[in-house]
């Protein structure tokens, strides 16, 4: 079996890591594979190095290196590095390097600077984290650099677009945004691999990830929806919110941008086109109400621990076997 | 008064710190100025980061961050970011980056990819290190990119040239040298300023830096030597040599590959078109002869610590009062 995933960072990493920790504790499901095909709109150069914030979340959390109680970033991680930065006055300080973090910066822009895509970078970041050994596939949704950039007042009446990070980590997504811009989007052609990836998957899944900023982005790949529609796999979506709230992270403020509520069935609507079966929790179950084609299934989806994350990965794919593809 | 210095990385770094402490610490010479014109034909990419490892040593040194047992590096130095990378198989290892170096290198190519020049940010670097509240300037030679390699046999018979750095650092100059090849030098400019440094100064000090790859290197600057010839200013060399050996580095070896014996009289003899004053150790002035008009002198030139150094420096601006310029 082949499962393909589309992933942001910490909800999407933790989700796949449940996923994969479920399929190994599985008899007959130990040789599926796995392909993560991850967001790259967050993607920011800082102090000259590209960084690429969801695929190391990713790298991190699968490879088993990660700051598990941040979600982010590596564990027993520094900061010297960042400190000389900032004595030497190097802008901006609000994104936190750490300094085994910057490493793979250093590595990505070397071997980026050298000519390989970001694909083949993200390959050879993956072999030194184990991923193809646990039969997990790493994929950026594209090669072209794109980066999110959000849309806020500018204080005079007039607007202006700041870095998607700088929104979500300098200002904690307080500053209203009146929409996101993603440059390069429309030109970006997905990375070898991704389309494939959903189109010959025998299951697609959608992870608690960012209806908008995550995996909102990806689905605007040129390409990446019509094969969700396509695909004969089933498509499972988990949902980001619980009680109407995320759980982590901003998407809320993200869902006010666009437009659209805050809750379950509103962000089932962001995917009725090629969605199948559309996981929420119990909290959300009496307000959620099928869409269009897509069903809609209950169980908890607080991803509190490897083991309770492994059985929504697990409810998950029985929602895929169930429903029509 | 303005002393003008052409140095290497430690040798020259400590000097100039000596000279520094003998200025602050003698009536009436507190306020001299001491521009350092360094040696940039070390420099190297390495990760996609450019190093520039007399410069760094020279604001290390001057700066008060240098790790002084070493003579390079930072004090309470740690080594996590090329851990990470030797985990990805990023290459080379053999040059040991520590995490707060990293930075410098990380602040300089983020300026130097911004169109800075390599100038500019000597500077900026060098205002952290508050080297201008010490009245001291450091420029580098050029701001053209040049690397000093070192042509070797390539035991089939031939011979390759490798970067100073990898024959000095992984080879501990082992591998005997054929020639020294710097690749960039004769297309380079001198850095703003430079030229002007060594005309206009009162005096002008050649530390105890490598006489090949060091200040050989800094000569070979188009304009550099016609300076010196031309200066007004009393010229005042420091033997890099005691009994016909260096105290720390390589210089013997640079010394044969260029067929010049290892002796502090021929050592003058690469600068006599230049050199007014000489200044080597007890156990050289024997059989180190007047050399042309260059006057030689003696007294311990082993720089044990800051007030030993202070002496030398001191020792070396009573020449330079003393010989016709």
């Amino acid at each position: 079996m082949h499962i393909t995933a589309l992933a942001g960072g910490v909800g999407g990493a933790r989700f796949v890591r449940g996923l994969r920790h479920h399929l190994d504790t599985t008899p007959g499901l130990e040789d599926t594979t796995v392909t993560v095909v991850a967001n790259t709109g967050d993607d920011i150069t800082l102090f000259g190095l590209r960084v690429c914030p969801d695929v190391d979340t990713l790298l991190y959390t699968l490879g088993g290196g990660v700051h598990d109680g941040q979600g982010w970033g590596r564990a027993d991680e520094s900061h010297r590095v960042q400190g000389e930065l900032a004595a030497y006055g190097v802008q901006p300080q609000w994104f936190a390097l750490g300094d085994l973090d910057i490493a793979t910066h250093v590595a990505r822009s070397q071997w980026l600077g050298q000519g390989a895509t970001l694909s083949e970078v993200t390959t050879r970041l993956a072999a030194r984290w184990g991923l193809p050994e646990q039969r997990l596939e790493l994929l950026p949704m594209t090669d072209t650099p794109v980066e999110t950039h959000v849309v806020v007042d500018d204080g005079e009446g007039g607007e202006r677009a700041i870095h998607f990070q700088e929104w979500w980590v300098r200002h904690q997504a307080s500053l209203p945004a009146r929409r996101f811009v993603v440059a390069g989007l429309d030109r970006a052609a997905a990375a070898p691999g991704v389309l494939e990836a959903v189109r010959r998957a025998d299951v697609v899944l959608l992870p608690p990830s960012n209806p908008v900023v995550s995996i909102g982005i990806i689905l605007g790949v040129p390409g990446v929806r019509d094969a969700l529609r396509g695909t004969s796999a089933p498509v499972v979506g988990v949902s980001p919110l619980i009680s109407g709230r995320p759980v982590r992270g901003h998407a809320d403020a993200c869902l006010e941008a666009i437009g659209v509520p805050a809750t379950a069935g509103a962000v089932a609507g962001l995917y009725e086109d090629f969605l199948d079966g559309w996981l929420v929790d119990p909290a959300d179950a009496a307000t959620t109400l099928r869409r269009g084609r897509v069903e809609v299934f209950d169980g908890p989806l607080l991803m509190s621990d490897v083991p309770a994350t492994a059985r929504i990965a697990e409810h998950a794919l029985r929602i895929a076997s169930s429903v029509p593809a």
